[in-house]
């Protein structure tokens, strides 16, 4: 395609939101006619299912669960008069709360404001946070936040080091939707133990974020927490962002969420049109079928030029990966769908991976993402007339363009400025986005079984620990793996038994071995 | 295979290095002995092929260049003595001057001690010191590390906002192996304009790590900046993290940089092994190798399950894809070469993208990164017999386990601490890995074509920014985007040149547009 021919097709495809300042680019997806002349019964049958899933109708049919984080955002669209009071009121109260916990009407027992949040949770419940807090949080925010996001000691001793001469002022959030989610739980337990060895107590300190009715909001209740906010059944994790999961941290920082609400709902609305060229969600949609193949074919590299926006891309990793990632489709096939989400930033990673973008394996698409704000202020000059940011707006157009000499497709999205509302609007481009694609290739976009089956694998590896844990304590002699794994009724689990074992002797568990850990027949083991 | 069997495969594989308590598991890529056999001969000639390296053949030929990071862990191997000499004495001089630094015998002007490092470089030159400090800096460092490692002006910003109060007591590191990249140079540009805005002298708070006699270094030595430490010509960026690159901020924050090199030093002794089997690098290699076909048609997903290591797979980044993201071959032939590399940490990945994994689009393979010390003292009990660190240990078997059994592949590499041996130890084996598979697959492992290609777009860009205004100040009239370009002389660059509008109007700089912005041929411009 001539210059020419190609700016044709750029103004043909461009695509302006005037409302958020929001401008998304196709052009160099390499699609033609045919393929949307394909397509579009498939996306007219997308609106018309979305809208039935707007209506409250069993989107997730596998969990028979409603899909409602678009409610979230425009509360008079949820299906019932309770469900729309419930999400206005949680808003109100979660502003309520903020304020008397900014101006210290709500402090801690031994000091006149919180200065500091530690926030518990994993997967929906800390990415969607995190991203945020990144992207927004001011130089100095209100309540410095702090993540606690898995199950790894080191990384729990790490935060509440750095963090024990403010701890008598730091807020300790509990993100989970059961309670029951092992690594929110271990960090709860953790946590609450430093708590209580610096003579504080916990309850002062702690809010729940949860289903009402839960483990954890009972938990809440009957130790009189300093608050609790409501996670809803009809809102998965990964689309929790805008609901109490992530407006409780946004609104302690000193966000503001009402303006990341509504920058969602803008985005929600313009997502709504049923006209796939008037649709930025259905655009971006098509451009990953044809990407892909509609199966998947095309990595989504997705780089921001952003400092700001770093975490983005972790972000989407879970909610299109999470979501996508599917072995059947709706009629039950085996489909094995999905699309892989990676990158940071550029102009960094031109300096790290762009190398292979650019000339290596060709297994991938690119989103750019620009932001036409340099910065709050005027900039000097680098060089005359000309500003760092420049160089910037220069690296984002040079590398798009080599790559599409290199034949490499990309979609460009621009927002005028990194703020709550195009935050919000990006949360809720992508939610649609998904929903849309998911629709396209016909899997379920809203559970996820196989994390459900991770949380089973490792329970059934706690369990043998148990066993082996009980085999040693009974004998008297040291064992061979493979005799403590006849003993624990486990004879096809030697390796996980070796796994064990190295652990807990690592870790001073109470256990002595003989032999050499390169040879795992050469060891016996017995409990000290 | 049943269990019997995979117990067998498991043991008979098995890696371990005692001195650093290193393990290595490829029983579970499911490649057989035929495929051994078929790569005997290659390996042999990767054997051959980088003891030649290692002493000072030619191995980056594009560039005339010798590639000698296995001689910054031990001079010794360096092919001449005034290098070794060099190499050695430049390590001494960064333990004196971090040690300076920290005592306070070098403070600066109006403070005692300096607090502060930001350290300002990008790609090679960032991603190592980054991943460094995450690892491996004190809960309470000597020096705090903040990294510039972009153009975006609002990052700069951030970083010098939240840095505004302790200026006076901050080090600058500027890291540019030429001197000429623009985001460094933009990033000094910037900084420096930031100390003089507090009256500080930026010699007194500057220090350049460059090649001897670049630009840089000339600046430096010219405005008498606080110390100089020398790039190598014969270490490339991607893997000069065990050079004065870094070293020096590692020194910084009070990290023992002596055994980051000496568990370098003995990982590359271990892959200096010319056999398959006893050699790690080379069992990773072949892993590598298996998975895409030797063509990168898996991606690779690296999940440290600590912490502490998120960084690790930005880093492999880097080396893996702008080592191996090749066009073309040694002998000139067009292979697009490479292999995709992501990844967080887990068990935070398996609540975001490991139902993908488990269930979708089998496009990747697994390497598992297990840490066997959960942390530095005991653990609580989270139920009975039961830490968090069990959990995250039952946690990486169930789901390597669990992807087994779907027919996903995985390596498990395993040690004992995260401490500066063993991370040392990490990069030496990705450096080492990373050469066999280059060599494997027959590219040059040691340019980067394409990030040169990719600064010349972006200068073409910059290039079309000042002529467009040139032309905007020539003009007395509103002129559309097409006569701009054609005045311009770049008549087919009108897209560029709409994108260079809208970015400069954003920013107040200088321009007046009449029209709309979501309808190019619309807008008038002038300048005002």
């Amino acid at each position: 395609m001539n210059a020419t021919e190609l700016w044709q097709r750029y103004q043909k495809w461009l695509y302006f939101q005037e409302g958020l300042g929001f401008y998304l680019d196709v052009s160099r997806m390499r699609f033609d006619d045919a393929l949307i002349k394909e397509l579009q019964p498939k996306f007219d049958k997308a609106f018309a299912d979305m809208a039935e899933l707007e209506k409250g109708a069993i989107a997730n049919p596998d969990e028979n669960r409603m899909v409602g984080h678009y409610w979230l955002r425009n509360p008079k669209l949820a299906p019932t008069p309770e469900l729309e009071e419930d999400i206005i009121k949680t808003i109100e109260q979660i502003e309520v709360f903020a304020e008397k916990i900014h101006t210290g009407a709500i402090h801690p027992p031994k000091a006149p404001r919180f200065t500091d949040v530690i926030s518990i949770g994993i997967g929906g419940s800390a990415l969607g946070p995190e991203f945020v807090a990144d992207a927004l949080a001011p130089d100095f925010p209100n309540l410095a936040i702090h993540f606690i996001d898995n199950s790894d000691p080191a990384g729990i001793d790490r935060i509440m080091t750095q963090l024990r001469n403010r701890l008598a002022s730091t807020i300790v959030i509990i993100i989970s939707k059961s309670g029951g989610t092992p690594e929110p739980r271990n960090g709860m337990i953790e946590v609450k133990k430093v708590y209580a060895g610096q003579n504080l107590d916990f309850a002062n300190y702690a809010i729940a974020i949860t289903m009402p009715g839960s483990q954890l909001d009972e938990l809440a209740k009957s130790e009189n927490w300093l608050a609790r906010f409501p996670m809803y059944d009809w809102v998965g994790g990964r689309t929790s962002e805008l609901s109490a999961v992530g407006l409780v941290p946004a609104a302690l920082q000193g966000i503001d969420i009402r303006a990341m609400l509504e920058g969602a709902k803008e985005m929600d609305e313009a997502t709504r049109v049923a006209d796939l060229k008037k649709n930025p969600a259905a655009l971006l949609a098509l451009s990953w079928y044809f990407a892909g193949n509609g199966k998947g074919e095309k990595d989504m590299v997705v780089l921001p030029y952003k400092d700001s926006l770093l975490l983005f891309s972790r972000y989407l990793q879970q909610l299109v990966m999470e979501s996508l990632g599917k072995e059947k489709d709706l009629n039950g096939n085996v489909v094995h769908q999905g699309i892989a989400v990676y990158g940071n930033k550029g102009s960094t990673d031109q300096h790290a991976y762009v190398q292979q973008l650019r000339d290596g394996v060709a297994n991938f698409f690119v989103t750019f993402i620009e932001v036409l704000e340099d910065r709050k202020t005027s900039s000097p000059e680098i060089e005359p007339g000309i500003t760092s940011g420049d160089y910037l707006s220069g690296f984002i157009q040079g590398t798009r363009q080599a790559l599409y000499e290199n034949h490499r497709d990309s979609v460009t999205v621009t927002i005028p400025q990194v703020n709550p509302r195009t935050v919000g609007a990006l949360i809720a481009l992508y939610d649609r986005t998904v929903g849309f694609y998911g629709n396209l290739v016909n899997v379920n976009a809203y559970h996820q079984p196989g994390v459900e089956a991770g949380k089973k694998a490792a329970a059934v590896i706690i369990d043998l620990q148990k066993r082996v844990m009980e085999v040693l304590q009974n004998e008297k002699i040291a064992l061979s793996l493979e005799a403590i794994a006849q003993k624990a009724g486990a004879s096809d689990q030697i390796e996980a038994i070796y796994k064990i074992v190295r652990h807990l002797h690592t870790n001073q568990r109470g256990i002595v071995v003989q032999g050499n850990f390169g040879e795992p027949s050469s060891l016996t083991i017995s409990a000290n």
